[in-house]
């Protein structure tokens, strides 16, 4: 939704309240769909959201709860009353309420836990025994099991008692008594099926795809993408169903997940909140530390130029190739690493595959080198006027930079993988800096070799 | 799956085929999940693959054939009869069967289409009419749709006699008699009704998310994250409903135009094989033409060197910094740009809201840029032991280049946007090579300012 969107929104609901037509702006607000009245309410002055938040009906309030910043949430209960806390979290799906405590301070949680009602309560203490990004920490328990001897009258007949406040229904699962899971079947399946007499163990596809609790939720995500899942059975060390993650939690964990690689590839320390709510402060900080760091780092490549300085003076002409050198290094290498920590994200690639990237790299960056080479020599020969030599030691550097950079793009992620750093680090900024000093050793020691410096 | 276990299977399946044990080839086949069968499949002698693919059951081979590269699909169609590839052809679902006559030469086209029955036929070409990377390419017409006035038990005797043959049934649409999109109804509320002779009407969630045919298929997916749908119905320009795609889809189309971004962001032609199965020659198209882009234009910041070299002859101190100082432009760039690239790609800043990043960067780029500049000017007197009034310069220039550099990153993808260029390729390399040059000319500027040099 544009902001142009939000400000219209904004305006209609002040104006409503300001006009006291509360029955009107009931109507608008169950009228818009939770994602899309969530920026619009965050936008609103805080002494504004308790009044309109009251004005929504019960299941309006939660869905549009479970949307807003943990800001404006912890900002929200301070607001509430008991009663009116009580019934948010008992509308709240069991997940959302979990994430809920999980952000709040402990004096909010307190007042939380203690208006659950003890199964509610009971069930957001065990999500929250999970670490925050394993499949454990995304699942909810609202999944609808049956039973493997029932016939499919009888599934339908539980789904329509019990199905109602399950996350979903689509995929249902089949438990033993002991909670084992025995395998999945699908409503449709159920609807479908010929015989309201059969068992639902015939219609199940037993042996369905699995994740242990402590499994991670990137590698949960990219199980829904490769099998086309809606959700996936979540079990413990014995096999036991103690959870569901459903697709929409997948899409968005894949979406998290990304942002957060995208913003670790570009030096800036990650956060999951969209760009305009970050305040000056924290685009700040996520960004100054990497910075400084990377500076500090360049200090190899002045102390290099400056090891070098009488090469330098003796032909100037060199100087002036130093940034063309060190940004193609640094894009040559920029070009593997992100390729490889990609692939490496995506399941593509595995740790165990080193040899091969690096045989394909090398090879890749030998071809690379020597067009640009090519390219160059005629270039620095021809436009600038500079001697052939010169032309020649900046071409060879040329080739050992793309070869260097695209072997060390290559191979970094995956070692930052195998010692369990995550890969998306490695890329442009830290290998720029790595590649710029290696770059500016092999073009000084060319020039000294070929131009016969001292 | 790695790619020991790829090596495993495939030892396994040429073992079982040396020794014609085709019973338990088949039943081996017909117990892995295509996604994992697909990459074993692929690994095989090509002279293999015929004999296999006949061994699997018919809806096995198609859900396998659909997961295949293009190379593998058509050197299979070359090998299998007429009737063999009917069978294949009428088993796949209409949009992957439109999938693969859009990658086939036409040659093979032409034998698809004569062994498609009439009426998958016309579906194929019905979605060849639409744009690959539209909502239209990215549909499937193979749709539950129900009227309006029936009852609860019609629907679902209906659903019985029509559903298996479509796409999904979890989401069920209701039209009019002339296919106009009334509302959705999921299986799920159907299900659940207590009264079966409810109208559907009444179920019904009128005016559903939808879009329209040419709608950019990225954004269709970003619909499937925020409002967490299952599946999104596709309209003509008269809401006439024609598809709907589903949200497996959206998740593929998800991860491919993030590979497709992160490519882009990093100077590669962008391309949707996995890395292994790239061939030399592919790997290098898609990385040289880049590189030499880039290298050629780094001419500017060598003619701006050249053009201060007596500037730098007297006092040689200024070239050592030259790296540190092009690195940190870059890598201020890169982080702003970067940001700006994911919020337009998830849908968090819009074109409209480039003065407000404006004034954003400018501030955070000035903290940054000061931040970095009482650092360095601190490290370069007393570790390096260089002149202050030398000192002073770098540290102005450090202010500028985080300054220009993060303006230059917030505003280049904004204005890509703005006349239709995709805002990926204005990512780390192009706003290096940009930065590079005026990185450069402040910095000795400020030197001949300060330095009092000719």
């Amino acid at each position: 939704m544009s902001n142009a969107t939000i400000q219209t929104l904004k305006t209609m609901l002040a104006y409503l309240d300001d006009a006291k037509k509360y029955q009107s702006l009931r109507d608008v607000l169950q009228s818009l769909p939770a994602p899309d009245l969530a920026p619009v309410f965050e936008d609103l002055p805080p002494e504004k959201r308790p009044v309109l938040f009251r004005l929504c009906p019960k299941d309006q309030a939660a869905a549009l709860f479970a949307e807003l910043t943990p800001q404006t949430q912890q900002s929200l209960i301070e607001e509430l009353s008991d009663r009116e806390l009580a019934a948010v979290v008992a509308e709240l799906c069991a997940d959302d309420a979990a994430d809920l405590v999980e952000e709040m301070p402990a004096g909010v949680v307190r007042r939380i836990l203690a208006q659950a009602d003890p199964r509610t309560r009971q069930t957001i203490n065990e999500l929250l025994k999970y670490p925050q990004d394993s499949a454990g920490g995304a699942m909810t328990p609202e999944f609808m099991d049956l039973r493997p001897g029932w016939t499919v009258r009888r599934a339908l007949a539980e789904l329509r008692a019990h199905g109602f406040d399950k996350e979903t229904i689509n995929t249902c699962y089949v438990t033993a008594p002991d909670r084992t899971l025995l395998g999945e079947v699908s409503l449709r399946a159920l609807v479908l099926a010929r015989d309201e007499g059969c068992p639902v163990q015939a219609l199940m596809q037993p042996d369905p795809v699995r994740v242990g609790t402590a499994a991670d939720r990137e590698e949960v995500s990219r199980l829904f993408e490769k099998y086309g899942l809606l959700a996936i059975p979540v079990v413990d060390t014995e096999n036991r169903l103690v959870g569901i993650v459903t697709v929409d939690d997948a899409m968005t964990i894949l979406q998290d997940e990304v942002s957060e690689d995208i913003d670790k590839m570009n030096a800036v320390a990650p956060t999951d909140k969209p760009y305009f709510r970050r305040s000056m402060w924290e685009l700040y900080r996520s960004r100054a530390p990497w910075l400084l760091f990377l500076m500090l780092s360049a200090t190899f490549s002045s102390l290099v130029i400056r090891g070098y300085e009488d090469a330098l003076a003796a032909v100037t002409a060199l100087t002036a190739y130093i940034p063309m050198l060190t940004d193609t290094g640094g894009n040559a290498g920029s070009q593997s690493t992100s390729t490889i920590i990609r692939g490496l994200a995506v399941g593509e690639i595995a740790p165990r595959d080193l040899g091969r990237i690096l045989w394909r790299e090398g090879r890749v960056a030998l071809l690379c080198g020597a067009t640009l080479a090519v390219c160059n020599f005629a270039k620095v020969v021809w436009l600038d006027g500079v001697a052939a030599p010169v032309a020649l030691v900046i071409s060879l550097t040329l080739v050992c930079t793309v070869l260097l950079s695209q072997l060390i793009g290559g191979v970094l992620p995956v070692l930052a993988r195998r010692v369990g750093i995550d890969p998306a680090v490695m890329a442009s900024p830290i290998i720029t800096t790595i590649v710029d000093t290696t770059t500016l050793l092999i073009y000084f020691n060319f020039a000294r070799l070929l131009l016969h410096l001292a």
